[in-house]
């Protein structure tokens, strides 16, 4: 395997990484970032991904959220993803919601998008086997959150694999993708125009299932795309109606930014390490 | 005046604010970053001024820092500048260690610098005046601290205007400007070859100086940049023999990144937070 570790940084006692390797999945060389706490105390360590927003790379969450102090203050190992394939042989597309930095965690069947766009099996499978090598004394427990494009992906990979993730939160996510601009236009390229199809990376289709982890969503009231594409009705409507546990917190004036995603980080990680222990 | 507030964001309970203006000192436009807690309490709020390093811009610490949880916390305004004056008709230089992102704090007054490179009475006198006018209920309370080049503005600005400021702090300081490969290329073109004119913006001359502030200063072993650029030899033995109030910390394994300054800025805020009270 390839996997090379390219930054080390100490941070609150931690180690704030970035590695990158040849994904045998995506088909590119990827990078991705990790944050390991000190364990001082030879404990078992859980796993929470972190999944981010369109036009983001791993450095956003790693380098905005301030959220170092509280993986260490918890003793959490953090993992953050690409959000898209990468590099020049991988399809794009001059808009910045499609393409690289748009992968939207789904994997796609559709032509030129096929080839390299997989970030759901990238994330679950690969990642996965990777990110159990670099964490040592872990636990086997995981959780996962994300944000805007990234929340969507928490909650279509937390739900889809329910049996494997303890919670799911996410922050100004995208709840209805097959009925928002940004959705409708990512899944009509990847996946095609047989809407159908769409159901199994829709996190309102797939709130109606069985057996779901925990899940605690966050939006800002004062958030620019909040509540065009990021439309909580359909969601929260089907939640109710197959008894899942959703705790959805609307917050007056913060907006869509990493400021608004730092101040309510610590109600995040509060909410995953009860459901880790 | 000019002033314009060109982004607003709730942060831990508090605003952070950019505004544009036209300097008159700099005779160019500028931006800054100011963050003001909420002030539930009605009380007298005191001021931290941050002054970032080489290449920076008031961004910087205002994203990776985490510092807005510390400043609502404590109930502390912080003020950032940017770190020289910008635009196209202002003079730059090819090198990101001289030039625009590269005042060095002081005042210019060798050509083709001394039109715009006046950042000295600009933080002190202009960007002070607009400050006084955006913290309500100001305490009148200010103190002062940075980083690398910041580091060493902290520390020249605070100990040029000891009666001014109730503390410094700095994180990686440039504390010997006249003797490192940065400060002489800087000194050398702002200021010119007569090394005398050098003293007054030199830490380690400055802190020979009477009722000087307590000074905190944190150091990474593992910086790139020390001991070349960061040397503290002379600053520390010049601050012995006046009998300063320096508490200097060297810490294993950080480097010269925001991970290492998010790390012990709570140390910096308790720090001043004592003198401010």
């Amino acid at each position: 395997m390839s996997l090379k570790r390219i930054e080390q940084h100490y941070a609150f006692d931690g180690e704030q990484c970035k590695y990158s390797h040849y994904s045998e999945v995506l088909q590119c060389d990827m990078t991705f970032s990790i944050y390991l706490p000190s364990n001082k105390e030879k404990k078992k360590i859980p796993l929470i991904w972190w999944l981010s927003g369109l036009t983001c790379t791993d450095d956003n969450f790693s380098q905005k959220s301030g959220f170092q102090r509280l993986a260490e203050k918890y003793q959490v190992a953090v993992i953050i993803p690409d959000t898209s394939p990468r590099g020049e042989n991988v399809t794009d597309d001059k808009a910045w919601d499609l393409g690289q930095g748009a992968g939207f965690y789904l994997n796609a069947v559709q032509d030129p998008w096929a080839k390299h766009y997989k970030m759901y099996t990238y994330v679950t499978d690969e990642l996965t086997g990777i990110a159990s090598t670099l964490v040592h004394n872990f636990s086997g427990k995981e959780s996962i959150m994300g944000h805007s494009m990234g929340g969507h992906g928490a909650l279509v990979i937390g739900m889809k694999n329910a049996a494997r993730f303890k919670s799911i939160s996410a922050f100004a996510p995208i709840l209805s993708p097959s009925q928002v601009p940004w959705g409708i236009k990512a899944f009509s390229s990847y996946l095609g125009e047989d809407k159908a199809s769409w159901k199994e990376w829709d996190a309102s289709e797939l709130v109606k299932g069985t057996d779901i982890p925990p899940i605690l969503i966050t939006q800002g009231t004062q958030d620019m795309f909040y509540p065009e594409q990021l439309e909580e009705t359909t969601f929260l409507e089907n939640a109710r109606e197959n008894n899942q546990e959703v705790n959805y917190k609307k917050i007056e004036g913060y907006d869509h930014s990493y400021f608004f995603i730092a101040t309510f980080l610590e109600d995040h990680f509060d909410f995953h390490m009860k459901h880790l222990k």
